[in-house]
């Protein structure tokens, strides 16, 4: 046959598909899949395993009338071929290019935008309401994999859709993985069924009961006899048919013929149903069916050799600090560490090596692992709770309800602040500076550098109260060989890097320390002679560098990686105006009030003037025009 | 006997008790739970639920070595009454008396703060793994509601707790009650479990099963004649097994020798533990068992005669709301209602009596309440999600992540905004001013009056995009008999109230429009001269009004009933530079960085300088003395 996949424009044509075109359909797309991801990079592993259980989706229910909904959107390119941007699929996570995760900007196909893990049964459930309030009788299916599963309020909303009872779909796309290997019970639970352990505990527990009962002998005889019939009868999924859903599975999601005839069955059904699906990360491609970890998100690689190319790059934050939350475990034997499914990304694979005994993965349920970790706090341990920025927004109730509140010694690192490039809009790390300090009793300490970020980190492990050190996804500044000596940091200290004589003062955290202090230099030539502060500590901000700039200094630039929106350049002010400081002018340089596409940090921060150019030109207009000066009615 | 409570200071006290002794504190302490609550108001029928499982709990354990940690902590006064607290107990909930719920800042046996539901069994985690790892071996013990339950978090918990298999005791305390009647899948699973139609269900199953087994004809008769006997061993709590526990019950939480009994029998055993006991709520007081939502958190009331005194005062803001939402609901068939387990404190059953199909009680679950939304916005309707502000917190990731993303038009009534008065700590709505202005797309408007309630809701039913109206606990101003009538009040458009001469201008927003406006008045008398301008529009603010003021105001005093850091006074600061206003003097009043605890709103205002008369005071003292303009080294 000729090839069928760059004729797909919508994904109703497949509807017309025989079994042959389907399974060659699907080899087609596993294979630009393969091919296109070992050029850009990208998610892979978890699409791999999503090909045929799309194809089958798509062929049995007609979207976007029928509304299938993704859950975290890594699992969704197999979703994107088949629904119009095969073509454009080559430029995945690239600047301007195709969104890595689901979006409805992008296409009609895209129900319900998705990034974090966890989202997709919510949604679906609402708009099986919408359904049923409208009386539309348009299908809704929403597809989660175990790893989405443990989220708390995938669980909410499994509990209220079974209370429920409106018709809906939730096909559990069952690998045996979040990122990392997937833990908790219910990962536990799902092995069970698959390996058949259920039945066979099942069976025991009868056994165990019938077997001090009258004629309970003989009921166990007849059993043994009738195992292979009782096999597919006795129902597994209990745990979903509690809460209120039919059970269906587990099915091989690898089948694609089989998936067909069974998502049709399951198309005729009333009520809530849970379709398992037992799919297998990275099938197809050899080495990622091996290493499922190593291969969820690749850069790119040699196909061909299955190597992933080395990234020419520098050594990253997240390990630094790893190599210093090591270090201080070995004299500290209260340091443990927390991660919700996050082990790889935030470096804690290597602590959970060295000190396994110390390390806990909760699965991805960052609001368990805030307050796990408040609990760990309270029973006299230093627990560092190791989540990304913008995961961190799921426990933002738990930071300060249970850890600020009680005042607990919890650690957060914050890893993944500021832009993270290619994840996009739904994962930028650009507001954690702003909910974290709004909440008392939170300190935060944002390092502009490796040197930095250790000695930060030696502060916070000994610090008497809920503290954060937030870092980014770049790599490090190479400029400090010996970082892991680096003295503990006091808090609330900011560094002068550049003592201007302008009038005119940089006020920057993090990040955008080093474009600060380019720019300053730039600048310097234009005759702007303006000062430079590393602020370093976000709260408490140091009050004494403040008092000092004001003596003589009458426009304040403030510069971070972040939302304006009640970020550090407010944080600042709202400092400078509590402590009676003269009035002077203000710019705040930040990101202002939307969100951020992917692409290239690098053409990210350019876009936004956060580079040294951009910061230049900003403050040079700035300072040079008078407006704000001309028309100041400002009387003493 | 003599009475017995009154000599209790520690828990360990009853360790020698005799059943009879027992018996006889369980009885004391209802009468007392009775009798101080029917004068000072305060949670009541949770409290009378708990009475004899407190009892048992401190005779079995060893508290605080062991860890008795209660969540939500309104099911605690027991608790209190034993741990030395029983002479405060009639200062609860009052200016500088005792907290309502779980605080470790006045006891050592309020092991984990605690004011939200859900967190006691992460947090008990938290403790078990501070044990493991220091090789201690106290107990732990988490309590937790059915409504506490369905929180993700609890379930984010057991299914760690379920992996783990540190010693853990999770007593289930099941009274089918959140604050409203419990709702959700798990709920009608325990309710199977109690009412024995779990038991029922489980033999129809194997009926079905067996009954087509050669042989099986023989079992179901044996079966039939053992049934008694299977019916205490076939174990219910299949879902609590599934996650890895063991399950003991359902128990009668008021037969309090047995649960003595029971509790020293689960003491003994090892890995995690869930004990299931059934309580009344309101047990003890035949009013509040016959009606446990109307005697949840009564106000003072006859105790002779079980009537609630008419709280003398005015109509809420939050009548106001579900007034309005009836309404509209009326005209526009798409409005639905979206809450999380607080139908009556939001109002909200009001709603669900005139248009049940379109009212959702998605139980203790904002994380699916918010995304659940959003579903519902994308299917087409119009969701009202009611949220108190300080429960929205749990949504706050799903409100940026699935709400503001896309752009879609869910509404959010955020009830409870600012301070709470008795509720204290854990519950005051001071920070969502600051979570919610930070998400871009997100629109909030703050109503300073009823009539701007009712016109900012029709404002928010029609808008294209997420939007708050954020609205206190307190009574209505009364000075808009017609406010239903008020016409939608347009986004980003505020009132001046006073104009002033003398260059000075108060910012006010919400509740601080009326304290402002008579601050402006008494000081008036002293020659200030202030302009006062209602803001309304928090996000997007009036930019005009801005420009306008900048003409002739040189001192500009914001002034909200929130925490200041990246509130309203920065949000207006940041908008005056981003149009280039030109510098003037700010002052922002507002709560400084620290929690405010429980007591009389008017009396916490007060302390914060927020009432009319600590705004004059501010004020005054800012515009008359002039070392900010003094010291300034302004230059243009």
């Amino acid at each position: 046959m000729s090839p069928l996949l760059e004729s797909i424009k919508e994904p109703n044509q497949i509807h017309s598909f025989s079994d042959e075109e389907l399974l060659q359909l699907a080899e087609e797309m596993r294979e630009k899949i393969i091919d296109s991801v070992s050029q850009t990079g990208g998610h892979f592993s978890s699409n791999l395993g999503t090909v045929e259980l799309t194809v089958a989706l798509h062929k049995v229910f007609d979207s976007p009338n029928d509304k299938i909904i993704w859950d975290v959107g890594h699992q969704a390119y197999p979703h994107k071929l088949l629904t119009g941007r095969s073509e454009q699929f080559k430029s995945l996570r690239q600047t301007d290019g195709l969104c890595g995760f689901l979006t409805p900007y992008e296409s009609a196909h895209d129900i319900f935008g998705a990034g974090h893990a966890g989202t997709a049964c919510s949604a679906a459930v609402g708009v099986s309401i919408a359904n049923h309030v409208q009386k539309k009788d348009n299908k809704v299916i929403a597809i989660v994999g175990d790893g989405g599963m443990t989220a708390g309020m995938a669980f909410e909303a499994l509990n209220h859709a079974g209370h429920l009872k409106n018709d809906l779909i939730v096909i559990l796309n069952d690998n045996r993985w979040s990122i990392s290997k997937n833990v908790g019970a219910m990962s536990e639970y799902l092995n069970r069924i698959i390996t058949g352990q259920f039945y066979n505990r099942t069976k025991t527990d009868l056994e165990k009961i019938m077997g001090g009962l009258p004629g309970g002998e003989s009921f166990l005889k007849m059993m043994h006899s009738a195992e292979e019939h009782v096999k597919g009868m006795i129902v597994p999924g209990t745990l979903f048919e509690e809460l209120g859903f039919r059970y269906f599975g587990p099915v091989d999601g690898h089948d694609l013929l089989q998936m067909v005839d069974t998502l049709e069955s399951v198309k005729k059904l009333k009520g809530p149903i849970l379709l398992h699906a037992v799919t297998v990360k990275g099938k197809g491609y050899a080495p990622a069916e091996a290493d499922a970890m190593k291969w969820h998100g690749p850069t790119p690689f040699d196909k061909v050799e299955g190597k992933i190319h080395k990234k020419p790059g520098k050594k990253s934050y997240t390990e630094i600090f790893v190599e210093t939350l090591i270090e201080e475990a070995g004299k500290d034997d209260k340091l443990c560490a927390v991660t919700a499914a996050m082990a790889s990304g935030t470096g804690l694979s290597k602590f959970a090596e060295a000190y396994p005994e110390r390390f806990f993965d909760v699965a991805i349920a960052e609001q368990h692992a805030v307050t796990m970790g408040a609990g760990m706090a309270k029973g006299g341990l230093k627990p560092v709770v190791a989540i990304y920025s913008t995961f961190l927004q799921r426990g933002f109730d738990q930071v300060l309800h249970d850890a600020a509140i009680q005042n607990l010694p919890v650690i957060f690192a914050v890893d993944r602040a500021g832009l993270v490039g290619a994840d996009g809009a739904t994962h930028q790390g650009m507001f954690d500076m702003s909910y974290l300090r709004l909440i008392p009793n939170v300190t935060v300490l944002v390092p502009s550098n490796e040197a930095e970020l250790n000695g930060m980190l030696k502060t916070a492990f000994n610090h008497n109260g809920p503290i954060a050190v937030r870092f980014p996804r770049t790599g490090i500044t190479d400029e400090f060989p010996n970082y892991l000596k680096t003295e503990p940091i006091p808090i609330g200290e900011s560094v002068t890097v550049r003592e201007g004589q302008g009038g005119v003062a940089l006020l920057a955290i993090g990040t955008m320390v080093a474009p600060s202090l380019e720019a300053a230099e730039a600048l310097s030539e234009k005759g702007i002679d303006a000062t430079v502060v590393n602020m370093r500590s976000l709260k408490p901000l140091d009050r004494e560098v403040l008092a000092r700039l004001a003596e003589n200094h009458h426009d304040i630039i403030t510069v971070e990686e972040h939302t304006i929106a009640g970020g550090f350049g407010s944080a600042v002010q709202e400092a400078w105006d509590q402590d009676d400081l003269p009035p002077v002018r203000w710019k705040r340089l930040g990101i202002k009030d939307h969100f951020v596409e992917h692409g290239s940090r690098d053409d990210m921060l350019h876009r936004l003037g956060l580079d040294s150019e951009g910061i230049a030109r900003t403050v040079e207009a700035f300072v040079t025009h008078s407006h704000g000066a001309a028309s100041g009615v400002y009387r003493q």
